[in-house]
């Protein structure tokens, strides 16, 4: 237990003030519980202004939730879901969408966490065979586990393959913020527009305190979603204060401040470490994580001040995220650390 | 969708200024996320000056999902629990107990939502007989969702009967507080000493802004619990937001004021309402409930200046619930109007 | 562990020996799996000439099975089932139908294990609120747990009111063929033209070895059954044998024999008891079952020398079920020894 | 559909006679229903013999059920299993294990459908981590899917190797007499004896007509399994039907004939075209399977006299599966066409 600052997770910092201020704001007086009230009309507004009229929003507590709901909606117990190995619902997720879901994931080995259709290709059989799973969903994440980003076109085009296979594309978007900064896209370009059917819309790894949004940009999936997710524990009853978050982390450029910023410091990050001949920088820094190879014996050493974590111990690979309250003298000094500690 | 206030539920209510004061204080820097962070430390040692070490804390998002998932731990798929028929784990959790944990619910129709021995009696059979569910759990609400509140003997009664056949007793406790005045007892006296294995510990409907507690008084039911908590999608990131909310409840009588305060506005309704010849209150007023048969021809009426749910529209039951924020004056002028409705 | 006759379930039977020589003759040459072969075919062809052609037909191995998978088809886990307390789903199957399709059930007390309108009217509610389960299926039994036979218009009845509240029907017809009889009528003027939208049919307590059949009589539920089929883990490799058992029940009106026998042995033993001053017949014999209440004291006794289950213990009511191949001796053995014991 | 002979699979044999001459011996008078007859005592001491008494005994319906069954009573949800990605569990079960157990598979690429450590190293990480689903078995198929047969040390190796890890290892032993057979060995020292705790004991691939057993070789592990068989719907009501067959299947060596006969048939395929140059054998013969490459023009045209199964389309691989009734004949014949559409 600590309060050390570090490059652990993006949900290891704090509330950015504005939300704060926003969630302080929404408490005034009785409001009907459940999401019927005007905190959640105005963050529905919001999210239609970014991805269109023709989309169903619902709000849920985590992203865990907001993938395993999402899924289920779209799919029967007899279904399979493609996905990265890497992927946080299969790896991060303790098995909640095979318990929840009660489906079967088909995992994809990757170089950088991104999927194509070559490499999915090997788990696109057993249609139409009873005894098979039958493939239904393609998940990706975006921006990946890995730091990585899906092109618009990469996404166009396993949105189209999936669609030509009556299956349908999901995307993990608990870093969508990073990704679409990345991209200098809007997030309309490169989901709604390239066809990505359901959409997990994360604000807690950017600067909200919880609440994640739940996309139905093939609005039809949505229908009897209300019931999924109150059985999926994750209505809300002062649900006012996960809508007030939203609204006010789509507004005044709030969230891309924020996504600009992490990403920036990331990008600091690799640069600073980049000549240090010690050290390989192993995936593309495109969003707000930088993976890289270390000597072994110094990461303990860092460890005791600076928190991350380990991404592949077997080759002293580590995991380094960045954060929109990242400040450049934190990576300085971090950077500092390591020079020292190899030298 | 609407602002005005009312009486239709306890969580219409706002957030406590003391809680949201918590909740500001905690934005400090980074800290680990899930829990393990001095916040959720603080927290739990609040929790256990109440209710002693010898239990286990766990913090999830709402109260279904506490009740959902602290059943989960006690139970197999092939068990059955027995509870009210107007208890919330069976009438308002849209079957979320029977997906997640597979088991059957046994239900009891019960005169004020309070189980004996006498009522549960037709379901204590089977045991031992592989083609019926086997009886595991006796499930309670305290206060009730009718607005009792179960004697420390009752329910010391019930663990008994319920330890002597191998089961345990399960509490719903989204409105603990308010029972804890109406019996003008500490919480452990009620739970812990009394048998009580497995609780559901609510803060939200008095108060707090959203998390909710599940205490294993029965230390050992809590052993696997972390891996039930995150793949029940209840894990949260920043939970130090939720921990300081407890903290801050916990601490300086908070709880005991709001639960006061709240308890006390329902006696005052009762009061007012009770020499009204057209009205009949239906339950004790125990704890912040008033149930009453009204002339069904005001309800709309009253219902287009304040929010409240029907309970038995066949009858004309309606629920009236009190909150901490409730005013004297809220009372008053909602009394005056029935009686200006029905005169 | 006992080989004496009795009258505890008509399952207690062996097999009729016309359904073992099918059997035997099914047993040449190779035969592809799974069900894709003659035998199957000209199964389903006899269930066609009894249903129509518009159906859907598959094969299982249990009752338990056909129930719970069937109600599969037509349910999410967040809709709920209504039923008889006394029902085969309820109280036989170990809470099955809660544990694989994650829904809930919704029990109504009965007078003689036959649903009404009436009955069911008080869990007609909830509908669009998503704390609720939505209701979703009216479940009845054919002939019922107590031996009581509901009429066509009954059935009508309630599949009516089912689908004018956009919901189904489904029909537990383990014992279908004693229904048949008692209503000196073909199926399908009870299922499929009265409004049945599902069909358990069972043989197996009618002289079949193993093996029921699911019929979608509202053919659309069952276009992906046969993913839920192996998913529920009841696709049989060898399906030839059940198959060739169908056949051969359907044919030369094995089931209709079979089922007038027992339900004659049925009458045949009220008669003889009904004039018995300590023995009260509890329910309309309408099938192949007798009710009754019985003096306690003999009932250890009678136990000894025949098989038989208790019914109801605390009122001393006993149930005795007729088979296939129960005798008139039997019969008439086990009233003497009943008359014995009680002088 | 079709009656031709083929080498499609071991279950589209038909049922050895002596198992059905056991099965019309067992239709004598009325039996007690689900298991509490003298049919299913005996069978289950002929398993003891094999096994020792220290097991824990338990008849299903199909070898899905079998497998999923008891995988479920040796975990929570919150587990995994490891398997290897050929594996039935994972394979061909349409996602049943993950359905009715709510757990993970982490899947194991390996060249002969056999795990080893080395190979499952990559999913034993992640324990105690709430985040990851906690390993809990591992799952060997014996023989394999591939038609390889794992020697006893090598499941030695395995059992303490979980044992180690305080995992479980579990045997999908749907052909385990072929594999009996090739090791030259008693069950009972390449599964209890070699550290086995779970195992799916089949017979019907090698003659019966149905039913399979759950030996719970670690005997406290199958402690409340009844509960789990019922409401996993593999309660057969007329069990003395499948017990009698697998008394008579483990009688005067029949289980050990039919295999003997089934291997040989293999071994005799193998060396008839082993040395064909246009066809390449891709896995040792050592059960009852024979993994060859095919030139893919031949393929469509044998089977139009043969039935057989592809196994990697994409390198013309086809699986050819011998029996025992498997005939001489049916190879020369079968190796002639083979030639003839060579030539």
């Amino acid at each position: 237990m600590n309060n050390k600052r570090g490059f652990a997770s993006d949900n290891n910092s704090g509330v950015h003030p504005e939300i704060l201020k926003a969630i302080l704001e929404a408490n005034e007086g009785h409001t009907v519980g459940y999401g019927d009230d005007i905190y959640t009309d105005r963050a529905k507004a919001k999210l239609h202004e970014h991805f269109g009229n023709d989309i169903d929003i619902y709000f849920v507590f985590t992203g865990t939730a907001a993938n395993v709901l999402g899924l289920n909606a779209a799919t029967r117990s007899w279904n399979s879901v493609i996905c990265a190995e890497t992927s946080h619902i299969n790896e991060d997720e303790c098995g909640a969408p095979e318990k929840f879901n009660g489906f079967k994931l088909l995992t994809v080995e990757t170089p950088n966490g991104k999927l194509t259709i070559d490499l999915i290709q090997k788990h696109m059989k057993g249609f139409d065979f009873e005894h098979h799973s039958q493939p239904k969903i393609i998940s990706i994440t975006q921006s990946t586990e890995m730091g990585t980003v899906y092109t618009i076109n990469e996404i166009k085009t396993l949105a189209d393959f999936a669609h030509q296979n009556k299956m349908y594309l999901h995307m993990d978007g608990a870093r969508i913020a990073n990704a679409a900064l990345a991209l200098d896209s809007g997030f309309k370009e490169f989901t709604k527009d390239a066809g990505v059917d359901i959409l997990s819309f994360g604000g807690t790894k950017n600067g909200m305190m919880y609440g994640e949004a739940i996309l139905f940009l093939n609005k039809e999936l949505g229908q009897d979603f209300k019931y999924i997710r109150k059985q999926g524990m994750q209505l809300a009853s002062k649900m006012r204060f996960i809508s007030a978050q939203f609204e006010r982390y789509l507004s005044d450029n709030l969230w891309h401040e924020n996504a600009k910023h992490s990403n920036k410091m990331a990008q600091l990050l690799a640069q600073q470490i980049k000549d240090i001949p010690q050290i390989k920088i192993t995936q593309k820094v495109e969003a707000n994580g930088v993976f890289a190879i270390v000597p072994p014996e110094i990461i303990p050493e860092l460890k005791q001040e600076y928190f991350f974590y380990d991404w592949d111990e077997a080759r002293s690979e580590v995991r380094w995220m960045t954060s929109f309250d990242t400040k450049e003298e934190d990576i300085i000094k971090f950077v500092e650390l390591i020079k020292e500690k190899l030298s």
